[in-house]
């Protein structure tokens, strides 16, 4: 049985074309890029040749661009490293009820160091109120931090106008844009940092990047070497950096999201004639393009995820990080109260590889298995 | 010409086998290791076995093993973890002056932040005096932190007496085994925290581990989803711990140790036949089986490695992480306070694919650029 894999924003298959430049960068030319002979030279020199590629997309500088080891601890710098370089403006972070695990514990871990931190709300559709975010601003506000695009039912923020009111402020403003980097413009224009990582777009796991605007102090996690101008230390991966960039370029195509928006619309609209069902997150240009997360009522989502899986079907319930957990995703819980629409819900996300037969096979299976699944329910309506 | 790669020290080549494991998890069984379906399982699965492998080679239990971005990330998170972790006890943490950057490092960052740290002296081989460790002691100290073989002149220090005596004073003890690691025993006997990684023995970059004994508290540098039971957040970077543990099993073969031995005392002896050379270190066991790092007088080791490398033959002179500053060593400059031997150092670090005729090739070019440099140096003796 051929695997429907519908689960994109948890990870992605790495694309052929970016395994090949990997393999030549482990196998061939292997050199630290610290080193001072040639094989060093060429890693240095590959090397910068990606940073130049990534910066671009952004609208970087390449020395605005610090490699990592993916987009946990990019987030993880980028708020412990502006908290800690600002304390003496002061110790207020504002981030929001819907980020991703790694912004919500790195403020619990500031909190727990005596920093303030403040959880915006957001609205039935999973945005955050402009007016909310400009009335929680106070003099010791050093940073806020929202994320672009929702990891779990894909809403995209305006980041321009959220951007704009912390710059007003002078307060500096931080996206992580793991999910929506390819898929939706992201640029320095919109934030004085931004989270991406490679292995939500068909890049390898265990690399990322922070774009920190010039003449933003940052105190670094890890010290070492000197790496990264001294704000990232470590021997940089130049296979999964390569990587990265080439999987960035192959991305960074109009036509790509364009074919996943119009599968997404299809997929949601289909799903959504399954009765008792609803859509969490915005319909439209505010939703991520390979996003579709659907609550269905008097199952758990848990129950249709596991029986798609044996159909050879891939989903999820929210996010892969909690997924382990029987909480209720926080991020449902916090476009609407209710638990039920909470565990009852799917995420279904897409890929450029996607194809239509692939939905058309998941869409007979799922029907089938929500009809199963309700009549043997003992929440279902009599 | 073909390149003569004697800088594994450095970094190394990925073995073809290595690749060809992460091709599979990159391309083939790609999923999160968190996602609940299939694909996550399958990823979960190779993870364990891959942690399992590598909890073996050291003797330690499976969750004793915390995966990283590679030998910085473990050991700041050694010894950050352990001092944050252990304030209530104290502030003072024991290292050494020989230690790689990115403990040297943590060292200066946690006195920024008021905690005292003891840098201790070696001897003129590079080895740390148990009595000057036991001396140093107090009650306040935490954590003794002792390089395993040192990365520049490749000195492997008596790990089991060290950790004995602070195992006796019931300090916490751990040792930074990268270059180590599969070319010398070290077992969880020796120590309380171990830091490993792949590249250093034909794995990829970006990836290495953490040894912590079970019932040791440790603050997480990375917070997130609780990944590596919530001590090191991030999507687990499956394909590199897979490839990690394939490097391991390759490389953990008395038969390497014994090649590289046998080939490194042959090239040690054939360069120390040069006039005015010395060897930095000492010889026979306590040496690293892959480490030659000789002075040569009246000349700069820079000059030799610039030279060799235009005859193809990649050197170093300590340090890749380093080796972009016009200081000295700060490892030759431990052992012996001579600005000139550790200018005139040259780094020969050996693989197990070196050949006899590499070297023999390396010695006729060496030959040659001493001889012509010192013609030409104005240190030279009349």
């Amino acid at each position: 049985m051929k695997t429907i894999y519908l689960d994109n924003s948890a990870t992605t298959k790495v694309d052929p074309e970016v395994m090949d430049v990997m393999d030549y960068y482990h196998g061939q030319t292997y050199g630290n890029a610290s080193s001072i002979h040639h094989e060093g030279k060429n890693a240095k020199k590959a090397l910068g040749e990606a940073r130049s590629i990534i910066a671009n997309s952004l609208g970087a500088n390449d020395d605005e661009i610090i490699f990592t080891s993916g987009g946990t601890e990019a987030n993880n710098l980028a708020i412990k490293g502006m908290m800690y370089a600002n304390e003496d403006k002061g110790r207020h972070l504002i981030t929001t009820k819907i980020e991703h695990d790694c912004v919500l514990n790195s403020g619990k871990a500031l909190e727990a160091e005596g920093f303030d931190v403040t959880y915006l709300d957001v609205d039935s559709e999973g945005f955050v109120s402009p007016e909310a975010l400009e009335k929680n601003l106070r003099e010791d506000t050093v940073l806020v931090s929202i994320i672009h695009a929702n990891n779990e039912i894909g809403t995209i923020q305006d980041i321009q106008r959220l951007s704009n009111i912390c710059k007003q402020h002078d307060v500096l403003f931080h996206t992580d844009a793991c999910q929506s980097y390819t898929k939706t413009p992201i640029t320095t224009e919109m934030a004085d940092l931004i989270t991406i990582n490679a292995h939500k777009l068909h890049g390898p796991k265990g690399v990322g990047a922070l774009y920190v605007k010039q003449g933003t102090a940052i105190k670094p996690l890890l010290d070492g070497g000197g790496h990264e101008r001294k704000r990232r230390s470590g021997t940089e991966n130049v296979p999964g950096i390569v990587g990265f960039a080439k999987a960035v370029e192959l991305g960074m195509d109009e036509a790509h999201v364009n074919k996943m928006q119009a599968l997404r619309d299809y997929l949601i609209d289909e799903i959504l004639k399954i009765p008792h069902t609803r859509l969490n997150g915005p319909r439209g240009e505010q939703r991520l393009c390979n996003n579709a997360n659907i609550s269905f009522r008097f199952i758990e989502g848990e129950s249709i995820i596991m029986n798609l899986d044996t159909q050879g079907i891939c989903t999820s319930t929210g996010s892969a990080c909690s997924s382990q957990t029987l909480e209720p995703s926080h991020v449902l819980m916090a476009i609407e109260d209710d638990p039920e629409r909470a565990h009852g819900s799917v995420r279904f996300t897409i890929s450029r590889y996607t194809t239509k037969e692939e939905l058309d096979r998941t869409l007979t299976a799922l029907k089938a298995t929500v009809d199963k699944l309700r009549r043997i329910s003992p929440l279902t309506e009599g």
